[in-house]
């Protein structure tokens, strides 16, 4: 499914960071648009200078007028424009000062010699930036010296987030027995904003599949890809694929990834649609899994993810064969190793995901990993933190305590 | 020198994302926090069911009273409340429907089966995140489930900006010869933005060391830290050293890296104040050496950075000895191996920072790196976006097309 196409915003360029650009963006002005002296010195005819060694001198007279004689020198700082009849610059370290208007120099300099040429860094017209590139401080600062004061990006996706479920309470309610907070759309909307979408939360929808339709048909109008959260197992009052087949195309019920496993896929209109489970770490494997992805696809371009790591297992750990397990895991070092331990799997258990410093992934067509086997972890954490914060006592345990 | 202690504030969980704590944050209420089923089926006392097999079914009549007779059930979705009589939950698909008021099992289940406790996932009272931790989409979600609906953060740190320098004109006015648009303001402010403080942009100061001073002190009083782009070399016009010697504190003018060399750190009162120097690559260069550790310093918390990766250079590099040197380097995919070419060294070229793919670190005590030596660099951008927009010809060149 291609998706739709995100409206166009201008933006002023000090507003640019993070956002994706719409078009190819060239240069309006050259940097520099001047001929620059690249350092503090004296500016020069380079001929002028043509003849002087370490042993023989050659003396030049200051000048400030526009067309001068020969022999002329005129002092300048980095930055400075070249007077149109110079065409070289030499160090002040290099220039020996004979009185107020008379400087001596021992070295012969080419055309050009410290000079900052017009264009040197951005030459108008040239190509700047590609479409669909995500801008960071210094693509501002070349935007900038390019001339250019606004940019145009691509509008942020907007994520409907449909929350479901009877028993469903707004943070802050008083939670009587049965009644379940709702922090997935939280969570989801704290994704969307990390990975350059707009969140627009919709009111939770009671387990009836008339307001559902509802909800999801406004939802998919209103925004360019619709979160619908839980009711996606097979239970009774799980009607998310349901409401997607009536109201849309469903796709696919069922994935094979743990946790996560119930998620919904389908389209109302030319809208995509994710049915999230409602288990917390379910629908943050989702959210990574099939969300993300989802939102670089429109924007074309990915967001920044932690880097990964490579460790040990320190004991067998099986895994599900035909599902891709996602396992949270802590890292402490032994040694010169770096040693993963999983917490538990439940994906009702949202503060795993809190203290994981990492994710495991065991492909979906591997049983498992052995003691002592070496994998990837994805950081949920700068490697920096996690290294500051654990303290082994010995090599061959892992007790560790956080220090914070 | 110890950072000041930033000033605390009390913003809603919503909007807690890459914020950082500023005391610990324990658990108010449990989650669940009532003892839930974890399946849809049936609750059952566990003791009912004693006896059941395969082969041996064993009969329980549905109930809706408080306090039920012998073999009773009652219908249960995922996540409702167990009535206080049941202690174990059965799955649906294992239950035998007889009539509208009868089922049977087939077998006996322990107390607490498919049951969530309370407090499976949060203890009330426990500690939920400690200090100086950067809060993440799940880190709200644990937020919200354990009963906040509001988190004590510290400020952002203040981040005062001075750009300094008579060429200095805005982006957008006339750039006549020698005038230079101050872009390097924006890019600082995005990397303080970026790094979880707030910048504070003052305006353009004069080179004149009375104007300079007043600035400072009036940035230093208002800001965390102060930051002085440009002046910082030994020209006559370079002030920063002395603005800050005279101000406070000069405590080094001229550190070993390059791009970066002539940066000037000192303080005035108790805040940090680096000297940046102006040309934007040198800039950068200390924007991510000195003023990021300071910020990270002051939220006690590293801020995420990009994945390393490793790579090899394909012909000889030369590297100052005594300078830990910073180069800029695009990512080439030739066979199995990444190959990283630098590009020019040049500080005054802030286009080499957007086309480049990565930086490579040379430390201060290595004269360079042979042909075909593998070395880590730190990406710009998501290896994704470097692997999707390269395309080589061969195995032997690096003939590389960007398709955007």
């Amino acid at each position: 499914m291609e998706p739709s196409r995100l409206a166009v915003e201008e933006i002023a360029v000090d507003d640019g960071l993070d956002r994706v650009t719409a078009e190819p963006v060239f240069a309006k002005i050259s940097s520099p648009h001047y001929h620059a002296s690249a350092m503090d010195g004296i500016c020069v005819r380079a001929e002028d200078t043509f003849g002087a060694t370490e042993f023989v001198g050659k003396k030049l007279n200051l000048t400030n007028a526009d067309v001068p004689g020969p022999a002329a020198f005129k002092y300048v700082d980095t930055g400075n424009a070249l007077p149109a009849w110079a065409n070289a610059v030499i160090m002040i370290e290099n220039v020996h000062q004979i009185d107020d208007h008379t400087i001596e120099i021992f070295e012969s300099v080419a055309p050009w010699n410290h000079v900052r040429l017009v264009g040197e860094d951005v030459v108008a017209t040239e190509l700047l930036l590609p479409r669909s590139h995500r801008l960071r401080p210094y693509d501002l600062g070349a935007l900038l010296a390019a001339g250019h004061t606004t940019v145009h990006v691509k509008a942020r996706p907007k994520v409907g987030i449909i929350p479901t479920g009877d028993e469903l309470i707004q943070p802050g309610e008083e939670a009587k027995p049965g009644a379940v907070i709702d922090f997935n759309s939280t969570v989801l909307a704290a994704f969307v904003r990390e990975w350059g979408g707009t969140p627009v939360k919709y009111p939770r929808a009671r387990d009836d599949l008339v307001l559902l339709k509802q909800a999801v048909r406004q939802a998919a109008e209103e925004c360019d890809l619709v979160t619908i959260i839980a009711g996606s197992s097979a239970g009774e009052h799980d009607l998310t694929s349901d409401v997607v087949a009536e109201s849309g195309e469903l796709l696919a019920h069922g994935i094979d990834v743990m946790p996560g496993k119930p998620a919904v896929l389908g389209r109302v209109g030319d809208k995509p649609v994710i049915g999230v489970p409602g288990y917390p770490v379910s629908a943050i494997v989702i959210a990574r899994e099939i969300l993300r992805p989802a939102l670089e696809k429109f924007l074309g371009s990915a967001a920044p993810v932690y880097p990964k790591v490579r460790a040990v297992v320190p004991k067998k750990i099986a895994s599900h064969l035909g599902l891709e397990e996602f396992l949270r895991v802590t890292l402490g070092r032994v040694g010169e190793k770096l040693v993963a331990v999983p917490l538990a799997r439940g994906a009702g258990v949202i503060t795993t995901m809190v203290h994981a410093d990492g994710l495991m992934r065991i492909p979906s067509l591997v049983e498992g990993l052995n003691a002592g086997e070496e994998t990837d972890v994805e950081l949920l954490r700068p490697i920096e933190d996690i290294e500051n914060t654990i303290l082994c006592t010995g090599s061959h345990d892992l007790a560790c305590w956080r220090i914070n």
